[in-house]
């Protein structure tokens, strides 16, 4: 056995939703080899053993919706409409180069690392310099070559620089180390693009047998601009160019018709709640209790820095379960439980690696964080899964491991030269998108 | 000088919205004495230096509506409706006695001064116990004795056992340590006791000069009620009976009609916002833009432990503003300041405090909290306000301190003592509400 975690809680996010106290957990060639309520006899002494007494693990969260590399754009454009929004940022992401693009990413990956998240499912351009982060770092991801286009342009998926893009990097990292990256098809979403190339990528997902990752209904100006432009929704405007017919994530769907989700929940699509983000920019409020009753699948998201203003899923788990139980104005819903199963369970179905990972269970890949439960605002613990949803935060994570690797442990990063991309990102990235004048004027 | 912070960001929240970098703030007898973007002379050399390299000192939060004892009930009663959220609760509270509540409130002002919270406004009853708790902290605290009682009952405030002991805790605890402890009268809300008890508690608050501190249209259901018990608003019933004379801390203010907005601004009522509260209870969305425009001051709460599930403030300044920008449908509306000065200012309004707390200013109670602005998640800062509303978590705070003395530093509590506390909290306290079955039924 490579570890051992003696004496821990275990919140195992099985499908009978077990949970464990003063039990042991260990790790073998980066699986999960034993859990149980008593020590495993001695056979095979481990090489490392993790004293959990008051720790509590459970699954690592998975992070369905995010853009890592606008990590280094956090906090530029804030408490301002969504129109000023897009402009103050699209201005600086041009500025970008794959170099920064690295470092902004690894910034972004330590946070999620930090906040105890294990998987995300990314969405951006510069792809291959993303890819490049997410190898180094030991976190898994799926990425998606988020692309827009002028609704006016020709298009040509010869020639179209994102469609060359994607084929490089489906070419170079699709199923990179044993499947830790994956690589997606992507439309940015209905109203950045045209049909032809919604026909370019369902189709070029079907070929290489990939996963789709759209945005979807997050605003009601999207949703009506659609019904003037198709005669349709987006989902079913998107749905006649069979991009729904793989395994989807659309982000938002805040907008959804109940015509809508019940297409949705046919084609099992993941809707990916980013509640956050949606109150931030104001786009309104997402019913998931409907999106599950239709049969859709919902993870959860951070989006961006840039809208939220941080990686930490936790915040997301909470506001996924306050807002549900206002919105059906009954406290009763959307239970604890039901909020962890989006960031865990249901994110790794989002992301196909359901077989993997998003449970503790012996044969799934060791993906997992481990919470310190010893702090004022944990004490006492009356039930163990309330207490992450309502209680706790992506700050009491102590360790972050995946595949049995440990990728963060109090306050260290081993995969990650903290001093070196410091230095990159004070010297290189963060000049590279502001100018001299625009720090100043931003920094108080 | 007693302690000098050196080239530290000072997020001062005063009149201008000051914000300084690399500047010195220093704290003499208690005071903010010194706060410049240069170093003071040598005459008087610091006894104690802290370097603020990298740090964000803010004035500390103010919590304006919470109920500390019920931290040992964290936890047992969620995911159900708001009756039985009630009756899981009221039975265990009713097990409480004096020395269980101190303890209790021991943890819950352990997790204020963690997250930066300097000065709470409580509501409970065995209020003795409670400013003992207070006075051994050093944390600020205006303590209100909520009362009950049942409707049909007899009121004679000479016989009342609440207000025997509200005079009592006048008597001792009012003005304590030179007014570090104000008690305030309370009147537990409308549809819990009757009108000549409000008369009583008005009268009470007005010769002693106290503050008043009540809940307020907090659900549907109570304005409703009030509607056929009074024919009026419960903000009206109140306000025939002179309740907001004084100085009044009105909690949760979900249902306001347009005329108690009115009605109250023109009172100068103080609405305590408690966002996650309201949606965990499944309460509403109270307009806090509506009722600045009418004229009320409005600072936050986390109310208890129990409805929450913590008491990190910064939960609420978040929610506070993204929830705002989603109900007016503007991403532009309720900035970072806005929401901080509902944090800070506002809080200390409310509690009569704003000449000795709330901003940093030298001749102000050094009453201030410091963020390490180091970590992945606060990287790069574009703008200070916004990392600390959006990014920010109460987990970032590694200092508080009250009248210049430290509360919490990283990690350690210097007047409290934590393995006593915790010792008498799983010996005495938890056993004395919690039955060994209900331990066991709710601990999984």
């Amino acid at each position: 056995m490579d570890i051992l975690i003696t004496h821990v809680s275990v919140v195992t996010m099985d499908e009978n939703l077990t949970v464990l106290t003063d039990a042991f957990l260990g790790v073998k060639d980066g699986k999960i080899a034993y859990l149980a309520k008593t020590a495993p006899d001695g056979a095979e002494k481990p090489k490392k053993i993790i004293d959990g007494t008051g720790m509590v693990v459970m699954p690592g969260l998975i992070n369905c919706h995010t853009h890592l590399p606008m990590s280094i754009l956090r906090s530029v454009s804030d408490d301002c409409n969504l129109n000023d929004w897009l402009h103050g940022l699209w201005e600086k992401e041009a500025r970008l180069d794959d170099r920064a693009v690295k470092a902004s990413t690894l910034l972004g990956i330590m946070e999620c690392l930090r906040f105890g998240v294990t998987s995300v499912s990314d969405m951006y351009d510069h792809v291959d310099a993303i890819a490049e982060a997410v190898a180094q770092s030991g976190i898994k991801a799926n990425l998606a070559r988020g692309t827009t286009m002028f609704l006016g342009e020709e298009f040509d998926d010869r020639t179209f620089p994102a469609c060359k893009e994607l084929r490089e990097v489906t070419r170079k990292w699709n199923g990179y180390d044993d499947g830790r990256i994956k690589i997606e098809a992507s439309i940015h979403g209905e109203y950045t693009s045209t049909s032809n190339f919604w026909d370019f990528a369902a189709r070029f997902a079907q070929e290489e047998e990939l996963g789709m990752h759209i945005h979807l209904s997050e605003t009601s100006g999207e949703q009506e601009g659609s019904l003037e432009r198709n005669g349709l929704t987006p989902a079913q405007a998107l749905d006649c160019h069979r991009v729904f017919d793989g395994r989807t994530i659309a982000a938002h769907c805040v907008h959804l018709t109940e015509e809508d989700m019940q297409l949705l929940g046919k084609r099992k699509v993941t809707a990916v709640h980013c509640p956050v983000s949606n109150l931030k920019l104001a786009s309104g409020r997402a019913d998931v209790i409907a999106m599950v009753q239709h049969g859709m699948n919902v993870a959860l998201g951070t989006d961006s820095s840039c809208s939220n203003n941080n990686l930490d899923l936790f915040e997301e788990l909470k506001l996924t379960a306050l807002q549900a139980k206002e919105l059906h104005g009954d406290a009763s819903k959307l239970t604890a439980a039901a909020a962890l199963m989006m960031a865990t369970t249901c994110g790794a179905r989002a992301q196909g690696r359901e077989n993997e990972c998003g449970m503790l269970k012996v044969g799934m890949d060791a993906d997992l964080c481990m919470l310190d439960f010893t702090q004022p605002h944990l004490i006492p613990c009356h039930d163990l899964m309330s207490h992450l949803v309502y209680a706790a935060s992506g700050h009491d994570v102590v360790l972050t491991m995946v595949r049995g690797k440990i990728l963060y442990a109090a306050g260290a990063y081993p995969t990650i030269d903290r001093e070196a991309l410091m230095k990159e990102l004070m010297e290189y990235a963060i000049p590279k998108v502001m100018t001299p004048e625009e720090k100043e004027e931003t920094n108080g």
